[in-house]
């Protein structure tokens, strides 16, 4: 089964996204739940064909893949049904469509509103996880916007049977399901980098390499990140038990995710006293070090760091170690090597937290917590659809919000601005209603 | 006197400007009001010399140049008056910065905020208006930003003149004079556009091929709106009176702008009456009319309209008029030849312009009032940056809060993600404070 007729081409289905979009951005709250329930309820009914098309795809990936990739793309009951809970999850989430930003009464009988209303279409592009599409298209239903996604070709067949699954569910309800497509080869992609009359948002989901050539080929805007190089700051007013276990944590609870850190600042003068005791707890979770000069005055054994080192996301049970001058020194660090994404500073000094929180540019500055921290669930914002290091909004962890924009509504009684202007100028009321 | 020196690369120039930014981001808001103030008062002082440099840039430009360019370079004592005028009400705006916009107990003692910051360093890349250096300047300190001029050619006598003031004001204020550069030359835009590690935002102001050859050639995002296709369509249930008035305001009270109508949709049910009152109105406004072939049949002396017509930006008293079937096929012609902007319906039904709000997919919807009301200072904005006809926010016009963004700040006492994971997870308690 190909979800993608022959003979229609991406222009023809991004059209149809469009249309069904469209219709989608005004419905009810209600509507879009009961939408989301019944793509819950399809999933579950499609259970045993979209675990079979997944043990296809593994059975035809087995040789060919690397083993990280191929746990990605296994698709067991138990993440399934994780995946369907986390459908009937983004129900109960506050519809992010609809909320009155601004109500100001220009004038007598002139009224203005700015109002969230959904995006259009967002292009979804990832790689071997088909659990991806299922909570995608909840969070696009959700905030009222249509989707077009694309899936890494090793998950093609497991996709197919999911989006089959969320069409048959969506064909029972107010949501077309025209507003949810799938593409599955490489050429699409290309093609739907161009589509920037027909698709708003971009979300690209997977290497670091593979989102900058997402955000280099592309006039449409991207959520994403590329590069996730964060740092701990040690300063001299730090608490050292506090310290070593934030960088454990920061470091070894989760390496290969974009919230570790990826580079150790040390401030010269406690640098004697801590570098041993958090290069031993760091050794017990099995984390290789590397260390500039000074460090290895302290740490004798540890490997050296070169510049690249410091430009480097290890994405790895590897830390790099850096002694500094002093808070500056360390900012500086951090503002010429980091990739604005989270930092971290400890220390007791509250004077010296807030010099960090002030002059460090990045989407996350945290004082005395681990950088892992830095993730849409945890900052309470129910679903996550990405995390930008962008330095326009939406930044950071971006959770539904990331998918809405505003329009402004005026609405008046005939009102010009002709009477607003000239020798006999009407004022404005300009007050918040 | 250059304000460039000889020797100084444009990338040591972003750099000391970045610096410069840095500690303009942390100031208080009487610091950088103190700093507006020293400008206004700066100015005050040099006007002379400002004023004698634009009679050099206009006797320079003088044979060169379109009228229209002409007048938009002249810097006369009262625009000035009005420019300076204006940076004081800059001051008098509330600071963008610093402003919480989520305060949250993630758990007991961990503590998230998201508070708004600058940007970092803005490019303006202005034409031949003198005093967009002086507006944009004020905004960029009010906001904690660093600012890179480029401005026009024929501009470049006045704009040093007004920089060196900007300047010598700075420099006895907690702002570095550092914090505000300008650049003259055509080979140093294209360097600019080219800065995305030291340029966070791009603003430029120009016709429309300039602003479309700026988004075309950066990776800096870019604030401004290439197109202003807007359009007014008058309903079958429309007050003839206010229809005709609005299309009179919209179209000709000042057509060069981005916000006047370029075509007339008018329902098929009501173009018999309603046309030829329009077409009188506007015949008295001077403005030109050209109609599709059902147009043509009721005004049967006004020009064919084409295809071309209907994605064409006039910014000319001439309007395109065209008969449609109902609201759908209204929408459906903004959709496709809009450029998001600002549309307005005239109707007394309620229910239809609630339609048109939910469907027409524009930065401003606006019903039975004039498209030139979409404008940051009639919104109550207090100054604007510029219109954005981008999907994503910052869309619509857009005050200071286009020219800040904003980072996550958490506070804990050595809160560790660990604690939250496997067997014994603690819960989070997301309470908004």
């Amino acid at each position: 089964m190909t979800i993608v007729q022959v003979g229609s081409s991406l222009v023809e289905i991004a059209g149809k996204t469009r249309a069904a979009a469209s219709k989608l951005a005004i419905l009810s709250t209600e509507a879009k739940n009961q939408a989301i329930a019944a793509i819950a309820q399809a999933l579950e009914s499609s259970q045993e064909e979209i675990l079979q098309a997944n043990v296809a795809d593994c059975q035809a990936a087995a040789e060919g893949i690397a083993k990280p990739l191929y746990k990605r793309l296994q698709l067991d009951e138990h993440k399934l049904r994780d995946a369907i809970a986390g459908v009937r999850d983004v129900g109960k989430l506050a519809d992010p469509v609809g909320k009155v930003q601004i109500h100001r009464e220009l004038d007598t009988g002139l009224i203005l509103k700015r109002i969230t209303c959904p995006l259009g279409v967002l292009g979804i592009i990832f790689e071997a996880r088909p659990e991806a599409a299922i909570q995608i298209v909840s969070l696009a239903i959700k905030s009222g916007n249509g989707v077009i996604l694309k899936c890494g070709r090793e998950a093609v067949r497991s996709c197919e049977a999911i989006v089959k699954a969320i069409k048959q569910g969506l064909s029972q309800t107010a949501v077309s399901p025209d507003a949810v497509q799938l593409l599955t080869t490489r050429e699409e992609t290309l093609e739907l980098l161009k589509l920037d009359k027909y698709v708003d948002l971009i979300i690209p989901r997977g290497s670091n390499s593979f989102v900058r050539f997402v955000q280099e080929n592309t006039r449409i805007p991207v959520l994403g990140h590329a590069d996730g190089i964060c740092h701990a700051y040690i300063d001299q007013a730090a608490d050292i038990n506090k310290a070593v276990e934030i960088t454990v944590d920061a470091k070894a609870q989760y390496a290969a995710v974009c919230n570790a850190i990826e580079t150790l600042l040390v401030h010269q003068s406690i640098a004697a006293e801590f570098l041993p005791q958090v290069a031993t707890a760091l050794a017990e979770n099995y984390v290789q070090l590397k260390g500039d000069q000074r460090t290895l005055e302290i740490l004798p054994n540890i490997a050296a760091a070169s510049e690249i080192d410091w430009e480097t996301e290890y994405s790895d049970l590897i830390l790099s170690i850096k002694i500094v001058d002093d808070l500056e020194d360390a900012i500086a660090h951090i503002n010429q090597y980091g990739s604005r994404h989270t930092d971290v500073i400890v220390t007791e000094d509250i004077a010296t937290a807030e010099a960090f929180f002030g002059l460090v540019n990045s989407a996350g500055v945290f004082h005395n917590c681990s950088t892992r921290f830095a993730d849409g669930f945890r900052y309470g914002f129910g679903a996550e659809v990405g995390i930008s290091t962008q330095q326009m909004p939406p930044r950071g962890p971006v959770g539904l919000e990331g998918l809405v924009t505003y329009k402004y509504q005026i609405t008046g009684n005939g009102h010009i601005v002709a009477s607003y202007t000239g020798a006999n100028a009407k004022a404005f009321i300009h007050r918040d209603l």
